[in-house]
């Protein structure tokens, strides 16, 4: 199936073409970036000798003519107005910005004015592990912040034996690669490297995404507070999930039930490490109990479990493909 | 003043011998380590043209003829046979092992059988801004273990305000220096460099001398759930303390009463980060809530703070000078 | 084909592990390390839903039941032992020790005796840009050393057109994997994080394997000045070759000559950099001069194309395959 | 004696608030930026509950009733325009800029017209070793750049020994604190970490400064040939030159005799690290030889001995007191 990817530039952009050059069944057909005009390779030099690609200015008409799906790595906001466009022409989309992630009220309080109230209620989440059958069917996919999969996955399980009443934590760090490409005071080389600091502790956007999808999934309004910190190490995530438990329960036996079929995620004996995923689109997970105090340690990639190698996943499901063709399970990572 | 240095070998020997070297107060008649015999240049050629003394084999009888106070960077066990020997010549001890730390009964559980049983009951917990008078009395202070300073001072503060029977949970994150200086595949450059992981989770020996001190100052039994991780830097520690409010107090205002006069504390508007402690004394402060839910971020330098200035601070004291006498207060840090 | 990996703990080991698993023509069928009896899974966590085998003790013969072609990973001196009976079974040879790179007198001035003089002369040196018709017949194959790799690339191209009587110079930057994975001092995180030091100037065992290869394609008895450096990363390598130029040439061209068919060199028109390369078997190459100066800078991943991809390339041109098939040329790298 | 810092905001800026706040002889009266009209606490956070002053916009009338010394730490251009104001007005000026490095005519050849001809011709270059004497009358010292600080003390002692016909070549590698503290691509985290590369090879302004430096120092006119890299480390600098030897000479003697009375550097026996010169005003020496072939490493803390402590060292000497005043030789590095 041929397939575009719109927004070539940044991170997620470049995750996505490295894994569809040597996927199976797609084929990109088409790639833009707000400038355009150039060569994939002068936008990224380490595909030289790998692809060979013009770089086009986005334009909607002409993706529906060369491709029949759409992957967008755009900014928020921006999003909504190219998925809208590719909706109408027919082309299924995988959008990687938080654009149709969230109710439209939450996303409005969150982000901004919602600009295509037509397709957002059509969405749908692709976290696959819950929402297998839905994507199946979506013409639309909302693909998950990097944050709420990590947490997701870690804290799901657990939800029917905690007290719910109680706040639940989640202490979160990540990789700079998360803050995006664009150089700033907080992304320079100084500032990072020998450092490490929490970042819009309780005020995330994250936060609310992932208090919605426990409130779909398990109809219960928990209290969740999400302090994500700042890492030196290029790519990776590990988030800590604190919750108070009701129950005397073999945690471990709730993590190997609940992921058991579960091709991407590995239930772990020891704590888990960035290393052992990045470069890969497993979600490691281990768990530990003290009497009442539950924790649960998730590693994830967060440029590809955590946005481009999740989107592949999920378009693989939504065109009726093996969920694992063409994902990476193995990195040649330092 | 003349003072020893016992155990030179080590992150925290030399960071003691750095800060005596320039201490107003004290002189350095002494410094002994295990192998013995060499220059102290030979053991850190950072020392070169900077300082030039011989170091012995440790020996208690030559100690108590040059000295009159040690300080001990050994191995736990064997810091307790030599502060025993040097106590019954006479001479002040400040320890930074965990042997004197911990009430006897929690010291054997965790530890080993202690064989210093008569001075285990004076030794004081070298925390100087919550045990201040009995530093000034001291012969023997227990300097407190890293994780523990960062996670007490964040926590003692609140410890009135907060839902005692709720789980308390410390999420902290150590540079590698803590774990010492011995090669090990843990510290192997290639398996912390792009990594992060728990460690003994619910497990670490410094978890219970939390407890102990909140108890012992406070009059609770809290529940202390304490997480580990070792994170990509060399030297610095944060620590995020999470509990469960029970008023709606001024979270800001709690510490700002608690540390108003402390020289040493920096209470902070914006998360606070480990690079603007490194090299120095200072732990700095951020704390936030959301509704019940409580959010304490403290950073410290873990050799110096969390070991060596710490306890030249409790010597200082001890001795009635200024607390901040030849303490770092800035540092050329990366 | 089926093939054998002798050799799987180290890193060299893991590389060539991940490398044939997506390989289209080779099959793993057999590994074995110095402990044996585990899953591959046990000794590299990361294989954990990739790839299920048992790792077993070395026996030569089992491996020519079950193998054509054998990779061997193991420590000089112990690989000439184990290569002997190999090749004696009839099974063909890579082998990525220094154990068959040189000259049988240069061998036992730098390393130690050799004990497989019958084989010696019959072994070919694995630069594919340089030998791939001695390649094409070889039995047994001596994988090039990662420093030689990135230097013989990047100077061979100029031996004609520079003074021959002045010293070359090569200043080399590894990171921390080329050193192994044993823990030492040397590799200890706090003692590389932040810093970089030269080890062993004109004095590694590089050096000759450079000059020899050099006189043996060139016919000149040149004088190569090796200082190799450890750098705070952990895998990639950048070599500066410094050289006099007898004629005013267009260095640009002469290697865009030299590598004009080759898939795996990349002439860059600025200067070029490690992360463009790392988890691949590109050699990326750069040059400049200064009147009579001519520099040329050359990066490699020194795990894969200085060790286990440039040994499946090898691997592929022995077997008649083409030279790509199943070599990484993209990853994802943080 | 008062002293100014003009130009607090970058690195340099706050080394030197960081030297001056416990220097002996020297007192901050006056500290300057761009912007002005805040606390240096909010400028540099980590100078909380250290040293309170107020930020001006620079003014030199002002400067000059406070003051006699100032320490520009501005950028090309901007420096010299404020050094005349200064120096008019009776204030002794040691300039951190490029702007009185040079010779006239070299100066406009690299950088831009000069527009304080009447000062340049009575600027004295800073290093200490080679001008003290000059230094010692001077009323403007230009302090050296970084890169020329650690090659020139590297280089000038074996000058008369080696050819002079044949290219010099040096190798630098220094952190990401001499590109500066503003934000670019250059100097993300992600770009920076776990990668290396040369820049403006053959073509950096610190090349024609060390070719200056040796002619004025030595009567010769060598061929110096300068590259540049940038290493994911913070602070610190190791450059490597190489020359070819015309005499069989003890390359230590040379080191050990040219240097035998100099505080600051120290000849060692094993090759130099970053590490124990970073946060010191040492430069650490190490020389080998191979027939013909010199090298010699040389290791600086690049905001340090490359700029702010030398810069201190400078108006030590100037102000008669002992060149060691007040100059850091140990640090809390990592």
């Amino acid at each position: 199936m041929n397939v575009a990817i719109i927004g070539a530039s940044g991170y997620t952009g470049l995750e996505l073409i490295k894994i569809l050059i040597n996927h199976p069944k797609f084929n990109i057909s088409y790639i833009a970036n707000s400038s355009g005009e150039m060569n994939v390779q002068d936008l990224h030099p380490c595909l030289k000798n790998v692809i060979n690609i013009d770089v086009d200015l986005a334009n909607a008409l002409e993706v529906s003519k060369v491709a029949d799906l759409a992957f967008l790595a755009l900014p928020h906001k921006t999003s909504m107005a190219f998925a809208k466009e590719l909706l109408e022409l027919g082309v299924k989309v995988v959008d990687l910005s938080a654009d149709y992630r969230l109710e439209l009220e939450t996303y409005e309080k969150h982000y901004c004015e919602h600009t295509d109230k037509e397709h957002i209620n059509d969405a749908v989440y692709g976290l696959p592990e819950y929402f297998r059958d839905e994507i199946k069917n979506a013409k639309l996919i909302a693909n998950p912040g990097c944050y709420p999969t990590a947490s997701l996955l870690a804290l799901l399980p657990f939800i029917d034996h905690i007290d719910t009443n109680a706040p639940i934590f989640i202490d979160a760090k990540s990789g700079v690669s998360g803050a995006g490409k664009n150089p700033s005071e907080t992304t320079h080389y100084c500032q990072i490297n020998d450092n490490v600091h929490a970042y819009n502790p309780f005020k995330h956007r994250h936060m609310p995404e992932i208090h919605e999808k426990v409130r779909i999934l398990k109809g219960k309004d928990v209290s969740i507070n999400f302090v994500p910190h700042l890492l030196p190490l290029t790519r990776g995530m590990l988030v800590s999930v604190f919750a108070t438990l009701k129950d005397d329960i073999d945690v471990n036996e709730v993590l190997n039930n609940a992921y058991k079929d579960c091709e991407f995620i590995r239930i772990r004996e020891k704590p888990v490490d960035v290393k052992s995923v990045a470069g890969t689109n497993f979600c490691d997970l281990f768990t530990a109990k003290n009497g009442k105090a539950l924790f649960v340690s998730s590693a994830i990639d967060n440029l590809l479990r955590g946005a481009s190698s999740q989107a592949v996943v999920n378009a693989n499901i939504l065109c009726g493909y093996e969920e694992y063709e063409g994902i990476p399970k193995i990195a040649y990572v330092p």
